[in-house]
């Protein structure tokens, strides 16, 4: 993992008394600039590709390098203060190095009570982490760090290949969490991703989301009108590790990748098969399924056919293409990449063609972002998530390995894929004495009436029903709870509910 | 309450072997006939009016009498086992009971194992009535007791006032149980029914029903094309008893009449401004607050006015109607039902006028059913359910009194309704040493495929929490669960999944 050290002159540090302002998760001139990023790069030297994007990998691994750092430095950070506990003017010089590492001060509380026993350094940790967490989200809602002026056209073109709607169900691990905005270079409000354990998708979710966007269409003409000759796409990605096959592959499927991939086309063929049969009128839907190399980001694309039949055995490698032409120019490529999908799939459909060549050409550049910033593959082909996000929401979300994600509405339905996650956090943090930070959110629409306090009871519910499971966690203090939810119509960042660290205490103190 | 013998011949008794085939709930020839709901109402001194329909009124007596029976001669019949359990040959005169009185056999198993120690009467009390809930669900399906003729043409009907969806919640009582079929008198299928706790139904589920509605209106033109000018009409009825107003009105609004109605209205207005906000083009709603009186199954309608607005403080009495027409002819009390209409709301909608008088007018036919058959009011007029129902479907409960319905997902969330129900059978039930029987439902859509096996592993995880939470009452044999499902896309009855009576009994014998 790069880290930065980051004591340059940021906002937050410059002001230096309580309430702090939140700082900047990213450098400022960051943005658009890169030349941090390309500095790192340079170091591990520039992989590139006639195809590849070279500024967008920049701008891109400048906002995931400072983003993790951010959840980084807290270690580092507490224990240096925590060297300091029973020095003279300890309040004082935390929280000086506090603002100074971390961009916002602890909580008083909680540096006061330190010299009665000592500091408590798990509480002092969630804090930090959740406090992160709201910096970071400040600035994802407020700054659009992620936008591109290439996004702009994406609805039209999606269109143009007859497709209204994109729909993506990844596995809901954290390695594939930056799936929609990195490894495809989509642009991530224009395609909807609900994640799934083993990307086996709720079926019934997925025919409400249909019915939603149908009705949208026939009401609205949003996103087009109903008479348009286009089609709801449904992709399923699953995964595996080139690296270790048998151990970093897709857990709820036993690592085993030929049954993830089947386990995904099962789920994509009943999906289509429920819309067909509940809905007249020749009701249907176009499917796609795609392999995800979590150690490389490369994608393995099976095509359908025209009659949308997948073959699980073929697919298009774009590993394979990017070293095939990764010597030749733009063209040559371009050309390649078309050839090797009619190769794949003589049959397939020129909309979907369209597609699928886009979304190989995009992941060229991730390819290229990979060996550039972290060679032959990521170092952390495990998981490596900072904290566990419950509930529904968090589009905010677009790196790898930041968030274990347990899509969930109540505990009692989702109870497999909590106790992984925190049997994961039992190896990463409380190995190490450190609490598993969980955040738990559900958003709301604030312009259906009584919608933000039902947000707020469901948080509380999910939060008590966490507590409850994981009981001998959280009396040991291992086990922290934020509640958090976010206005869907509006622009707004999150909202801060409740948190287990102290319900005094506001985690990003401001 | 009204129970009957019936030891007459019956296709189920007249077997005498294992497996036994379901004898009908209903006396053959009750149906439509009603000879035995005229003796019956003879012994109380039938009340009529003119515009009571009588033979609708015989013919829902005999069904419910006939229903409530069955599981009312559990008790007796085994009584009169257990007092047998040391003769000799003790497992045949019990069968032989068992067959005369509930039409079905007992589990030889535990008849069996009763010379150990003493005859197991929990499990068996258990297995009697999840086996005559069997009985009932399957002469619900196959035989549809509560069909009549006049229903054939009320969606019509509907749409000529002005609605193409009514859309009802009431308060999930068990005395509002029979509010559709009975106290309005209207075809159960052609009405949605969601129950909850003080009738505060849940907005997004209502919004999510709204869209379905208007999109198969869109697409299929079903039940009218989208651009007839007809509305979905959500209708929510809260209660009250005449009797005790303090203390049987609604739980979950503290028997506050007052209280329960404003809180039914707020819920209303909120679903309206929801669709308006959410979805654009003039997108809304109708709008109908009843009150029941639990007592009497008198309603009173709170009319909207032209715009749509509903006072408190102002409704139709069709108690006081019934009283103050009931010797006059047809033609005068349906004019004194659209005067008190007008007198209450004066620009009320024709439609909705049209619809509220027929709603007052089957009302009369109730009103008079409860004098008839039970006096001036209901005898138990406080709770009285036979068992709980937990889960999603049920539509074949159309009986007072007969279901504490906890419409759920998850244990989680529906503690506070499950521990509600939990409370009333302590009384009902476990003080006199006896089990409360649960019914787990989640129903299907056998069209979409793995949505059987979805619904069987909800049932067994709501099973699994429910148990858990009232760890005690299970230990102590006190509590037991019945796991059922239906395919609602096929005309058949209930199925069985699991029952905690005995893994290997299945229950209803067959």
């Amino acid at each position: 993992m790069l880290r930065s050290t980051r004591q340059s002159a940021r906002p937050g540090a410059r002001q230096g008394n309580t309430p702090v302002q939140p700082a900047p998760l990213r450098r400022p001139g960051g943005v658009g600039q890169g030349a941090a990023g390309r500095a790192s790069a340079g170091a591990r030297g520039s992989v590139t590709h006639a195809l590849c994007r070279d500024d967008d990998n920049r701008r891109l691994f400048a906002y995931e390098r400072d983003v993790k750092a951010a959840f980084d430095r807290i270690v580092p950070t507490l224990k240096q203060v925590s060297a300091l506990q029973h020095e003279p003017q300890f309040e004082q010089q935390a929280q000086r190095i506090a603002r100074e590492q971390l961009g916002f001060e602890l909580p008083q509380d909680i540096l006061a009570d330190a010299w009665v026993e000592q500091l408590d350094m798990r509480r002092l940790f969630a804090w930090c982490v959740f406090s992160t967490y709201r910096r970071f989200c400040d600035d994802y809602y407020r700054n659009d760090p992620l936008a591109s002026r290439d996004d702009e056209g994406f609805d039209a073109f999606l269109q143009a290949c007859g497709f209204h709607t994109l729909d993506i169900s990844p596995c809901a691990d954290g390695r594939l969490a930056h799936l929609v905005r990195y490894v495809l270079r989509l642009p991530q409000q224009s395609v909807r991703r609900k994640s799934y354990a083993g990307a086996l998708f709720d079926i019934e979710d997925s025919i409400q989301k249909w019915t939603e966007v149908e009705l949208a269409r026939f009401r609205e003409g949003r996103p087009n009108t109903a008479d348009a000759a286009t089609r709801y796409l449904k992709v399923v990605t699953y995964h595996y590790s080139s690296v270790d096959p048998q151990h970093q592959g897709c857990a709820a499927h036993g690592s085993d990748t030929a049954k993830a991939a089947a386990a995904g086309l099962e789920r994509l063929y009943a999906f289509r098969e429920a819309i067909e049969n509940s809905f007249c009128c020749g009701a249907s839907i176009d499917l796609l399924l795609i392999g995800l190399d979590t150690d490389t980001d490369a994608i393995r694309v099976h095509v359908p056919d025209a009659q949308g039949a997948i073959d699980l055995a073929s697919a298009v490698d774009a590993l394979a293409l990017f070293d095939a032409t990764a010597r030749g120019g733009a063209a040559d490529a371009t050309r390649a990449i078309a050839a090797a999908l009619r190769e794949c799939t003589p049959d397939v459909q020129p909309g979907m063609a369209q597609l699928v060549e886009r979304l190989i050409e995009n992941n060229l550049s991730q390819i290229a972002y990979v060996r550039t910033n972290h060679g032959q593959h990521y170092a952390d082909i495990g998981h490596a998530e900072r904290f566990i996000g419950a509930g529904v929401g968090f589009e905010e979300i677009q790196l790898r390995n930041l968030m274990y994600f347990a899509y969930l509405n109540t505990v009692e339905e989702a109870t497999a894929d909590l106790d992984v996650g925190i049997k994961i956090f039992s190896g990463l943090n409380v190995a190490h004495g450190l609490p598993v930070p969980v955040i738990v959110r559900f958003d709301h629409h604030g312009q259906v009436p009584g919608s933000r306090a039902r947000a707020e009871q469901h948080c509380a519910r999910v939060a008590a029903a966490l507590q409850a499971r994981f009981d001998d966690l959280t009396q040991r203090g291992l086990l922290h709870v934020l509640q958090v939810t976010r206005d869907c119509d509006r622009a707004g960042s999150i909202e801060l509910l409740a948190c287990s660290v102290n319900a005094q205490t506001q985690a990003g103190g401001h």
